[in-house]
Order: structure tokens, then sequence, then C-alpha cells
């Protein structure tokens, strides 16, 4: 087997096995070219090439949010790693785990105007776990320079000696460095880099390894149950008459269906679900806004909770966030493994458990409320709200309000929904949605700049068709996500058009002026049918009801190249029919 | 006239006016609407509206690049500024001088779990010139909140009074920092980030001004000569039998002609332009690696200067790099006012001085040598590589060099030369540049990710015909660039498409392998010709020597859409070219 002759190369791409970093998102480049031949000759991996890093980087994550498990994204050195940056943040707040790998020249060249080269030390700053700066294996000629930074050698009379102690020294280091790393982005779900030097000759190659890196002992993911923490939250969740739990980004199956059911039976408490918590019961609340949106006064001061008890990540809905800053719960508990957001200001807890774990040993010594009307009293407006949305449909025209409501019925009823950012996971929120589909979107940032790659990285890994809906700004801006040759034939995309930033319309501000539609909306006339020419799509397209009914029939079925649904809707129509959907509702 | 309500994005405005801070590019978004709204209501300003916040930071770096003057990019909060960043780094190692105004969240917002929200706080690292996080403007419902922050007003018993005072503190503070950030972009030529808390309501507006930030009085370039300096280094310059200057990325006209003619007639200097350098004369040597790449031992030796004068900033070739790290000067001064690099472990003196300024401390005092042969010499030599080059293109088939021999003799007298990474950049070294043509490239990190753009940015402020040149990888690379509504009618692209990097085959590796091909080369079967479509440029192709010279012709006449001729060459003939190249011209 081939690998290359450099042995830092050899025991970055030796330790990433042993860690089972299985894929690897490579962008071309010359001084990663150690780490190109390693990784590629290695069957034990799954290489892709994608040239344009910030689609390369959020493919990457898209892979690792379905797998929960480390991908590594290798780069050149110079603004080559920049270009990671948008999808490192994405994954720092999404808590998704993604390795960069990016390849530098050695310090020597680094600020005296070599080319592609930047200062490429911690730069993530603090939207990494981790981040950490191998060091160049020695050679001969520059031991005498690498005294300074190991002067503990310095007095060695020997010179071979020297060498090799010195040599052993960095390679010790670099073995831990790069372990701790690896090791951080699996335990904590996270991006974390990996900064590796190389000097030249770059492409040199050997047939046996020449390192034999130290395998530390990889530790998997551990929880405890603290039982007396337990004892002390089921005093106040028995005092408190309405409970409410409100579910952000949660993987599918995060909680075991006894638990679910547990909950639901309790008349006590209301969950609030997002689209993205992939958490389902009939007599839960998915629909947030449908619920909150109409209150006023009073009223909201009965839907406030004494308790509340929050999964996942970060929330989309702006109007719980509001009602809940406003009208606090006396305590607010998170459970994660990881990191607890202080969203509504008033966090009490952080219950560092997965929400399974936490509801095992929690649930069962809970006595249930059986006399509370919190639940049905709420369940009775859902329902109002449920059939009014219904008669609003009948009432209003074509817009991406009934071109959502197509879209989500049309879906098959197994497989993978990604949704990009921003006005369409706010559609969605508005919906009932399919109990089997399994729903994502990039909620750690909230971007628009790869919701795309990351769809088509989710789609490759979940190896389950995949239906990508997106609005048309969304779409544009990541039109180099389709520059990627693993695109699964069964991937669909649904873009949204309504030519423009049509929240900024939602949004209150000044509308129908030049500058509102230049700056605001920034309104244009892109099709998506050029690039799905360009990118070997097949192409549909619907400008009112009949004719998108017809796309979507069929839309789904196996096809010899992805296919993409481009969808015209009136722009200006859209946030009337938005806003006049909460006035309808009440 | 409109103004946002908020005082801060006044205040931001109006210093960016004192400034002469013309040009502002504007990516859409919800938290910058107050800049939005106050740039975009004075005409004073040339606001310009990009979705890409990549491309949108390249393309006021083309401005910036053109009119050395601080170019602002606006963005809201999040993962926005973040795709900022390649263009910022090149901005750095460019020194050119851009201004990164983003919108943040107030702090209490951040790191709460709120949407497009990341830690905003100096995120470009060591790679703006200076940051500053200004302050929200005080409300009186959070005047108790700030107390801790600005201790000083804790025992006023006032508390309008201590409203008052808190705020003018506040305004004081943002107004200077504001100012320090413009002047230091500007007078040191490089980026700075001003980041800018808003808090909502984010759309209200006013008639008038309520502030009146003071202008505090704006500095101007300037520059000291140092008589006793100059008096130093004249002694050694006399001393030295070798003289060698070497020019890298320099604007046009930066040397006036009686200097550049004073150093031609000395014998005792060489000098080396880089295509980049924009300075002409005939007994220069523009074409350095055609010298530099056949020579061999003694031959180098022969070349060896005594002194190096450099200017301008970093060098393409990877040649005279290699060949003065070897053959070190004795003395190697950089006249610069920027910084100066080391490029060849040897740096001197770092002449802070513009070349011009230099030149003209520093030639009156000079006396020339007048019998020496060093450049006379290299002049034989350079007669007769440029015959060989001729003889060359001859004997070989259609390829990257021919077309670019094609392409540069078929360039418009004046005008605007733009060329991108990687490649071909260095294919124009190995040729004469019509001498009226400005050229630019992106040097300071030599990405591939934002040449269009920049190109795009410097045709809007040049106002002169301007030819891009690029190859393929590098232009899908920055495919939104066109997603532009400023492209000058008489803008033209030339993508030499020989699909894939076709630099990687000319590096020494592991060619004609699947993995070589996938993961160096990155094959594709693009063409420019839906995105031609897409964005309304006229498009036009060539795939053999014949049709492309009838391209050529009328190319460059006016027209009514910006055009883009895509010319194909055989990608596994061009690296054996080039190489056989450095061997025929011995």
């Amino acid at each position: 087997m081939k690998h290359s002759k450099i042995p830092l190369s050899q025991t970055v791409v030796t330790l990433c096995k042993a860690h089972n970093v299985k894929h690897i998102v490579i962008s071309p480049g010359s001084r990663n070219a150690p780490l190109t031949i390693g990784f590629t000759h290695d069957d034990f991996f799954n290489c892709y090439s994608i040239v344009d890093e910030r689609c390369a980087a959020f493919f990457a994550l898209g892979i690792a949010q379905q797998l929960q498990e480390a991908v590594a994204i290798v780069c050149t050195s110079g603004s080559a790693l920049l270009n990671y940056y948008p999808a490192v943040a994405e994954a720092f707040y999404s808590n998704i785990p993604i390795v960069v790998l990016s390849a530098d020249r050695p310090k020597h060249l680094v600020g005296i105007g070599d080319g592609q080269t930047i200062k490429q030390k911690n730069v993530y700053g603090d939207h990494v776990l981790y981040s950490t700066n191998l060091k160049l294996d020695l050679k001969e000629e520059d031991s005498r320079s690498k005294e300074d930074e190991l002067p503990i050698f310095k007095n060695l009379e020997n010179k071979l000696e020297r060498i090799l102690g010195l040599q052993k020294d960095i390679q010790s280091f670099n073995e831990s460095e790069i372990h701790n790393a690896l090791t951080i982005s699996n335990l904590k779900l996270g991006p974390t880099h990996i900064n590796i030097p190389f000097d030249e000759p770059l492409y040199e190659t050997v047939e046996k390894l020449t390192v034999n890196p130290k395998i530390f002992k990889i530790e998997s993911r551990t929880e405890k149950v603290d039982d007396f923490e337990i004892k002390s939250l089921l005093d106040v969740w028995h005092n408190a008459k309405r409970k409410m739990i409100l579910v952000g980004v949660l993987q599918p199956n995060s909680i075991e269906e006894k638990w679910i059911q547990e909950i639901a039976d309790d008349d006590s408490i209301l969950v609030f679900t997002e689209t993205t918590s992939n958490l389902h019961h009939q007599d839960f609340f998915p629909e947030i806004d449908k619920i909150i949106a109409p209150l006023e006064g009073e009223e909201l001061k009965t839907l406030q909770p004494d308790i509340l008890l929050t999964f996942g990540g970060l929330i989309v809905s702006k109007k719980i966030k509001k009602f809940l800053r406003k009208y606090k719960p006396d305590h607010h508990w998170h459970v994660s493994l990881q990191h607890a957001n202080d969203t509504f200001f008033c966090l009490e807890k952080h219950i560092k458990l997965r929400p399974n774990t936490f509801l095992s040993a929690f649930l069962p010594q809970v006595t249930h409320h059986t006399k509370s009307n919190y639940k049905t009293t709420w369940l009775a407006t859902r329902q109002l709200r449920r059939k009014k949305h219904k008669a609003y449909l009948k009432v209003i025209p074509f817009s991406d309000f009934t071109v959502f409501n197509s879209i989500i019925k049309s879906l098959p009823i197994q497989g993978q929904l990604q949704i990009s950012n921003s006005s369409a996971i706010r559609y969605t929120q508005l919906f009932q949605m399919p109990k089997h589909i399994n729903i994502f979107c990039n909620r750690g940032t909230s971007g628009i700049d790869g919701s795309t790659s990351t769809a088509i990285g989710a789609a490759v890994a979940a190896n389950e068709p995949t239906t990508f809906i997106t609005g048309d700004l969304s779409f544009f801006y990541d039109s180099n996500a389709l520059w990627n040759n693993y695109i699964p034939k069964d991937f669909r995309i649904i873009v949204v058009n309504n030519n423009g930033g049509g929240i900024f319309r939602i949004l209150p501000g000044h509308k129908d002026t030049d500058n509102f539609n230049t700056f605001f909306e920034t309104k244009h006339q892109l099709t998506a049918k050029q690039l799905c020419n360009m990118y070997g799509f097949d192409y549909l397209r619907a400008d009112d009801e009949t004719v998108l009914k017809s796309q979507l029939e069929g839309f789904y079925n196996a096809s010899n190249q992805p296919k993409l649904l481009e969808i015209f809707t009136p722009s200006t129509l859209n946030d009337k029919i938005l806003l006049d959907y909460f006035e309808f509702i009440k």
C-alpha cells in the first residue's frame, strides 16, 4: 500500500483510522498532498473530492450530522481553511463533529511573503472545541533551529542522539495532540482543528509505514446519572402545576416510545415540538407559532408554565422565545450532554444527560398529575387553530403558504427532509409534518450559506431518499453545492422561488421602494434551470397549483439523475398572506 | 433625508462620510438594516447589493484595489461575516483598505441560543489591522446593567443625569473607535473590522440626525525621508558591483518615468519585474522564469547580486525565490510604506517610503556605474531566450501555452487586465505584457476563491475596459461572482478550461491514476455556457487555434452585455509543453 513518505502525514492518517474517522472530504491542493496520498490509498476511508472549500465543509457537516461521528475535511494552506469557517461555526453551535485537517507551510515559511500562506494557528478562535498546531518532522539540517523550541536537548553531545531524541519528542507531541482533537470532536460533538505543517518534497511515497504511532485508549461517550440530583428535581417537578417541555433540534429516535407515551399521558405537561425536533405524538404541539401568535395578554398568562424543560438544540420559533422571555417559568432546566443555552434568561439547571437517559431515570419516579386541565385546554385551542388553518388554505391564492402545504402533503412516507434557512424552515413550522420523515436544518448559526451542501452530504451518508426544501436566495448562495460528484440519484431539491428574500417582506420595514427591492429583498430574475443543465439535474417547474400538483406526482419516483423542482410564487402576495394567517386563525 | 432612528447607525454612517468612504457593499439582512437604511438614503454613497458575502467582500476588494481608498462591506450577524474572511485575509496581505461593518446582536443576546449569532468579536484575529466592538446605544431600561461596565457613574444620584452621562460616554467611545478603524484602514492600507451591536426595533427611521458625532482631524498619508539613512544606504550602494531590483505587485504609475529611465541607464542594475509590477522599460527583465529556470550552478552564481532592492508586494515567481534564497545578496532592502517580508531570509533594511519617494531622494545622489557588464550580459541572454521562445511557439500544438500567447497578443492597447490564481498568473509571467495595460492579481493569499469577484469590483471602480483571464477551477469556484448587477458591458472574461487543476500536472506527482484525476486535478466536464445564460453574458467558445483567432477578433468591441470566451485546451498535453519549454529555451 502507498503512503506519503512524510512521517507526520502517516501519523495523522493512522490515527484517524484508529479513531474510526471514515469519511474524508478533500479539496485539491499541493501542500495537503501528503494527506491526500495517505487517505486515498487506504480503502478504509471513503474519500470525497470537492473543490470549493465552503461547500466541502458543509458537505462534511451533512455527513457528520447523520452519522454523529467525526468527519475530516482536508485542505491546502492559505485562504482555503478560511472558507471552512462558516461550516465550522455551524458545527460548533449544532454540536456536529467535524475535524479540520489543514496543511500548512513550515513555521519558517509563514509571514515572509510566500504564496498561499496566512496565520493558520487558531484561526477559528472560540468556534472550535480544540485547536492544535502540530510540529514539523525533524530533518537533520534543521535540528539546530529546533533546539530553541526544545531546550531540554541542548546539552546532549551526540548529534544523532539529539536528533533522534528531538524527533521522538515531536512525534509523541503530535500523536497526543491528534488523539486529543479526534477524541474531543467525537466525545463532545463539535468541530476541532488540527493544523499540520509539511515541508517539501510533498509528493514522495513509500510502500511501508515508517511510523508506528501510539494508539491511546479510545474513550466512548459516557454519562452518569446523579441520583441525588434527580431526587431534588422530583421535588420541584411535583410541586409544579404547569409543566412545559420544549424540544429544539434533536436527532431522530433520541427518545424511546414508552417515555414519549408517558409524557403524553400526563395532563399537566404541554409538549411543544419544533419541526427539527423529530419528536411526534398526537398530543404534542408541533405548530408552536400557530398556538402562540394569536394570543394576547391574559391568554398568554394562562399558557405560562411553572417549570420549563428543554431538550435539543436551538429554537426556531421567535414567538415562543419572546413569550417565554416575558412569561418566565419559575424553573428552566435544560437536558443535554452539550452546552446549555440560557435562551429565556431563567436557566436554573443544566442536566448533563441525554434526554432519554434523563427520562429513564426521572419518569419512573414521577407521580403523574391526573387532574390538570393545562394540556386539554390547549389541545382544544390547537384543534380550533387546525380547523381554521384548513379553512384559510381554501380561501387564499397560490403563494408560498399554499406551496408549502402542497409540498409537505406530497412528501414520501419515509426518508429524510432537509430544510434551508430561513423562510423555508419558518413555513414548515406552521404545518404538521409526517411522522416518519427525519427532519434537519442548520440552526446552529441559521445561515443561508451551506444548506444545499449540507443536504447533499446528509443524503450521501443517510442512504435514504432525501428531499431538500429551500428558498431561492439560499439556493443560489450555495449553488456550488451542485458541483459534487456524489449526489444520489434519489436526491430531490424543491426551490420555492419568490425572486428574492421574501422573508424581508414579512418584517416591518419600508416596502416597495427601490431601496427595499434592491437592498433588502434583493430582487432577481434567476432560475435554477441553467444550474440543473450544468450539473445534471432533471429540471421541473411550476407556476400555479395545478401544474405544481402534477409535477409533484411522480417527483419522488426512481430516476436516472437527481431532480429539482422550482416553484415560482408571487413575491408581493406572500407576506400579506402570512400576516393575515395569524389574524385568521385567532 | 431618511436616517435610521438608531444613534449608533447614524454615527457610523456620518463618520464614513467624513472619512470619504464612498463605496458601500451591502449584503441583505435584518440586523444590519439600520446601516442599510442610512447608507442607501444618502446620495453621497455608492451602494451595491450583493447576496453572497464571500463575493461581496472580494468585489469590495476589487474596488479598493483600484481606488486605494477604504471601501466598506456591510453584513448581518452570524456566519455572514465569516464569509468575508477570505477577502479580509487577501486584503491584509495585499495592503488593500476594506472596512468590515458587521451588525451584531446586543451582548446579552450573544451565546444564549439566539439565531444568526456567533462570537463576532475579533473574529478575524491577526488578519486585520484594527478590530473594535462598539457599544450599544443606551436605553433607559438597560442603564442599570450598563453600570457594571462603566462604574464611574455608579455614584451619581440623579438617574436621568446618569443615563445621559453613560450615553455620552458610550457615544464618544464609539466615535473614537470608528475614527480609529477608518483612519488605520486608509493610512496603513489594510482591512479593519468594526462590530456594531443593534437592538430591535431595527427598521425605524427619522428625518433628521439625532447625533452630531465629533469629526476628528482626518490625517493623510505622510512619509518622511531620513537623510541620514539615505546617506548610509548610498555608501553600501556605491560599493556594490551588482545590483538587482525586484518588483512585485505594484500599483500602476507608482514610479515616475525619469527614475525608471535613470535606473535603466545604469548597467550595474538588473531590474526584474513581475507581471503584476506594472513597471515597464525595454531594458528591464519582465520574464523572470525564462531567465532563471534554465540556469545551472555557475551560471546562477554569475546572476547573484551584491545588493537586492525590492519594491511592491508578494512575488509570484517561485524560481526567483528559490534562487535568491540560495544565492543570497549581501544586502536586501525592501522599500514600502507597509510591511516588509523577509522573503529571502536576508532582509537587512525596511525603508518605510513609497518607492517613488525613495528614488527621488536616493537617485540624485547616486553615482552611476558606467563600466559594468552585469546588465548587458543578461540582456544578451534575454534576447536569446526571447528568440527561442518564439521558435518554440512555432513547433508546439494548441495548448495552454499557445492560448496565453494568443490572448496576450489580442489584448486591447489600453485598459485593465485582471488575472486569477494560479496557473493563469504563472503563464502570463512567461510573456511580455503590453506596456499600457494595468495588471492585477490577488497575490496576498494567492487564493482561487475570489478572483472573478475582485475583477468585477475593479472593473466597476476603474471605469475602463477590463479583461479577466482565469483558469476553470478558479472560475467555477467563484461562480457566484456573476450574480452581480453592476458588471459593465465592456467586461470580458477569458476562461482557459483544461477540465481541472492543470497546475497539478506540472508539479511532481502521480499522474494519470484515478486518484490523481479525482483528488489532485479534480477533473470535470463543466463549461461556463450555462452560467453565461443564467447571468446574461455573451458566450463564445474555442477549441483550436483557428477558431480562437476568429473569436478574439472583435471580442473587445462594444456590446450590449459582457462577454465570456471559453477556450478548451487538451489537459494532458499542457504540462509536458510547459516543462519542455524550459528545456527548449536553454
